[in-house]
């Protein structure tokens, strides 16, 4: 590629923007800080390249979370030690696929030398601590250096990459700004992993074989189909053989919800039991590498056993016991699309949502079930962002039949409520002409609401969903007694948060009523404004999986009454799940 | 002390909690979430301890740490994984050696054995990775059961007391409320450490002999003499001696500032430099155990050679190059106290503050310098716990006299930027009855600034000082271009967040001028409500470190301007500062 010839990068963090900008960046988030400056200055020196100031390490990392899921990497940075800060924020990115860079100022060479307790540091000597730290977090990890820079930063991007995971670069102050020293390697850019023939061969085979006459059967893409961009090609398969399919939660939106082939989200028995019992029923099915864990599998009601389910991931093939390794997705896809038959339709559910009735209007109450999220599903149009802030409206909220080109972002492993404001502000100016709508409950907006000033502040024009049921709503259902006061939340006056943080022009309105609610949402997609709705809903009124979730979590208290008990006797103030 | 018999503790949690109880514990932060209910609900049950939640795991943390200076232990608690998003709060504890114990739910024991991938992981099946990853951060750690409970908490406790540094407890969910089946060791409590009696003698001895007829001396007590309870004995030391005494930028507060010998803080040539003057002229001064770290020693300007500093730590002195192992400092203040002869007066500097003149008056636009800071030096009362934000307002507050009573609490180690209001929130939970004055800048303000409905949700009335300088001061003048637009913030209406977080009946107002200010400050002196007093103050109205510490990280630019020339093109709307 002879890319340090054409470019003459001439400094360490010179290098590492412009390699950035190969793979299309053109935003960095994060917060500034004085072992940092010299990455600051390389960005601000950069016309190419934006500076996305947060509020803090945590909403940084997660911005850039929700970028590298529209862009495919997203960087954001931070001083010496604050990286502390946004542990969390890379452990959901770990979780999710979503390949982050983190950058962190390190102490310059003389300040190491010195051996002093510098400040945003624990007071030991041992200054390379905080990336040894962040092991489990990353797939890699570099202090760059003039010697080192061009080998290890290569190294880092394409485990990433690779990987889709987390890394991290550091740059000791004083090295950032210094000429590169390294020679190319001509290895450098490392070559994409490519399948090994024989391989892939016998693992194509060996998908067409046990697949061979397997009715029902369906297709079960992951978001790492998204991740490696082989959408297309996934989408391509589909009609090729013309398979229904069906994603778990973290993987909603992967290929399109209105291809006339969607079943809808998998989710066990606990949302759309009607796709669970289908996929029951077929012997096998093909598999994209979504992932399984708690909430991938519909808080573990989803039993259909791995054993028979084909796994194509990203760099290797499961069939049964056999795994074939250096095999990568997109060769299977292009493999599988020319071997695979075409089937005869399945009989497969199609485009199931619970969400069928806009029910109640006037005066009613809104309610958090049916009735509000038929409305949210129907406010959607083609192309929105739909970010889930972790917390009951999100799961709800991912069971909605998605408009066109519209895509849904969450965080089911880590779940990490909060995630939503800032990874909704990473989409946000990763696609600055799509409107982002955020779904988010009262407790997890808590978490990190500040970073709504930030909307602004970019010229962005964000849609809040803010569902305010004054309290922790999962939590009430899932803990030995709802009214326990960790639930309890201080009593926020959520619609003017947007002005508080110095928004103009926004939207902003407190709805208590189904009437309120459908002129607010209409008074939305009739104007381009950026707009906040506090949506007031009773503290008991539940999304539908709620009555499912509790009944999953109940007998860990050894309580027995049900549901309708327990529902029916908060509601009128009693409290029968009170100990003793 | 057959604690354990008296007590009857019947589960995990409920001997932890008892244990804390013994400590003074009365409140225990966190965010609630399923792995850590069975911690949750024994907090709920106990009358004795108060649940305060907080909007996120860092508030959490930095609240306890405030509780924890206040109280002498601080407790918060998060469930499973969200640990990370706390770990700068663990850190500013370590260096301010604030003894907090991080409590976190875990997966059950069930859950560990099924080797699943369940929420609020990173999809690996090491359920004791968090634990391991704290490592760093905690002097001791441990996953409590019914078989280790007593041995494993006795041992994490004493280790935070000992060291006044973090500690952390994971509570395996299913085991939490599982009786305790561990027999109570003779050992349980831990002894509290005590003094090798010819370590104490010989030290003593040799302390005595240092500084036979040394003039002039002083003492310099550090903020361990707080932590481990000894304030009375360091003042009478202080009285018996009638040495004078200066605590660096960390220790400020640690002896009432109102006693006759004090100096004023000692922050090298960054601040009162005739109290360094002062000590540079003394052959050796006893030191109570100060950090010497960057912030503590005014940014590398305090040159005093350590080894002239006789110093008396928690649990060894040194003198010289000699090492006195196993000396508690409790054990040699008191020796000292008799063995010490009595000084004349040493013509030491008394009581300097850089703040004299509340100048200004009127429309004048606010002085963030000698006139700002003089009026809040004024406004403080006794008793008034004064909570410094890092950022520039704190590095200029902590130079302020401070009436009886009064404790100043920062960070200066990790200096992490937004400690300010949820650590305010701790010390206010800790001391009810005490007001609570927070001075932050506008962007670490923005860190944590949710935290604020939890004052009102608690009853607590607080007086918020947020200086609005629009952007980073301290980084303005310290980074290569102070009009940087990594400096900016977003245009927060800061007056305004006590109402959306809901507090009512607080007195907000924003101030412009000095009339303003002043008859703000009144107001709150005037009215025991909750305040928030927004200061505008100019882009460049610069605290008096403010050059200085211009002067000390200018050079590293190679810019050989001025400090006048440089501010005075700025408010030309000039920049000399900007590269080529």
């Amino acid at each position: 590629m002879g890319l340090v010839a054409e470019q003459e990068p001439k400094t360490v963090v010179q290098y590492v923007l412009s390699r950035l900008k190969d793979h299309g960046l053109t935003d960095i988030f994060g917060v500034p800080g004085d072992y940092v400056y010299p990455v600051l200055d390389a960005i601000i020196d950069d016309p190419d390249i934006a500076w996305r100031g947060n509020c803090n390490e945590l909403n940084a990392g997660y911005a850039a979370d929700g970028y590298a899921r529209i862009r495919g990497l997203g960087v954001y940075c931070q001083t010496y030690g604050s990286e502390l800060g946004s542990y969390l924020a890379l452990a959901g990115a770990y979780g999710e696929r979503s390949p982050v860079i983190m950058i962190t100022g390190y102490p310059s060479t003389a300040q190491q030398a010195s051996r002093q307790a510098w400040h945003h540091m624990l007071g030991s000597h041992r200054y390379d601590l905080f990336v040894d730290m962040a092991e489990e977090l990353t797939v890699a990890r570099a202090i760059l250096t003039p010697d080192n820079c061009i080998e290890e930063f290569e190294r880092v991007l394409a485990a990433v990459l690779y990987h889709q995971k987390p890394g991290l670069l550091a740059f000791p102050s004083d090295l950032a700004h210094a000429p590169i020293t390294s020679d190319t390697p001509d290895a450098i850019p490392l070559a994409d992993p490519t399948s090994d023939p024989a391989a892939l061969r016998q693992a194509v085979d060996h998908i067409a074989e046990v697949l061979s006459g397997v009715s029902p059967t369906c297709i079960v893409p992951g978001l790492l189909v998204q991740r490696l961009g082989l959408i297309a090609l996934a989408t391509k398969l589909v009609d090729a053989t013309n398979l229904p399919f069906t994603t778990p939660y973290q993987d909603a939106t992967t290929l399109d919800e209105t291809h006339p082939n969607y079943m809808g989200i998998w989710q066990g028995q606990f949302a759309n039991p009607a796709i669970d019992d289908y996929v029951n029923r077929c012997a096998y099915v093909l598999a994209l590498s979504p992932d399984r864990h708690f909430f991938n599998t519909g808080f573990n009601t989803l039993t259909f056993p791995q054993e028979r389910s084909i796994n194509v991931n990203a760099h290797h093939v499961r069939v049964g016991r056999a795994v074939y390794d250096n095999v990568e997705m997109k060769d299977v896809l292009e493999a599988l699309i020319d071997r695979l038959p075409r089937w005869e339709d399945q009989g497969a559910p199609n485009h199931v949502t619970p969400y069928t009735q806009a029910s109640g209007s006037g005066d009613d109450p809104i309610d958090a079930g049916d009735p509000l999220y038929a409305r949210l599903q129907a406010f959607l149009r083609p192309g929105d962002i739909v970010v889930g802030d972790p917390s009951s409206p999100a799961l709800a909220a991912t069971t909605m039949q998605k408009p066109k080109d519209c895509v849904f972002e969450s965080q089911a492993l880590a779940a990490s409520i909060g995630w939503g404001t800032p990874a909704a502000l990473g989409c946000a100016v990763a696609a600055p002409d799509r409107r982002v709508v955020i779904i988010a409950g009262d407790g997890a907006h808590q978490i990190a609401a500040q970073e709504i000033g930030q909307f602004y502040k970019f010229g962005l024009k964000p849609v809040f969903i803010v569902v305010n049921n004054d309290g922790y709503l999962v939590e009430r259902y899932t803990c030995r007694d709802p009214e326990s006061s960790y639930n309890d939340l201080p009593k926020w006056r959520y619609h003017q948060l947007p002005a508080a943080f110095g928004c103009e022009d926004w939207y902003c309105v407190r709805v208590e009523t189904t009437a309120e609610l459908d002129a607010a949402l209409a008074e939305v997609n009739r104007t381009a404004r950026a707009a906040y709705i506090e949506v007031v809903t009773d503290r008991y009124s539940m999304p539908p999986g709620a009555e499912k979730l509790f009944e999953l979590t109940r007998p860990k208290f050894g309580q027995t009454f049900t549901w309708e008990e327990w529902i029916s006797a908060f509601r009128a103030g009693k409290n029968i799940a009170a100990p003793g």
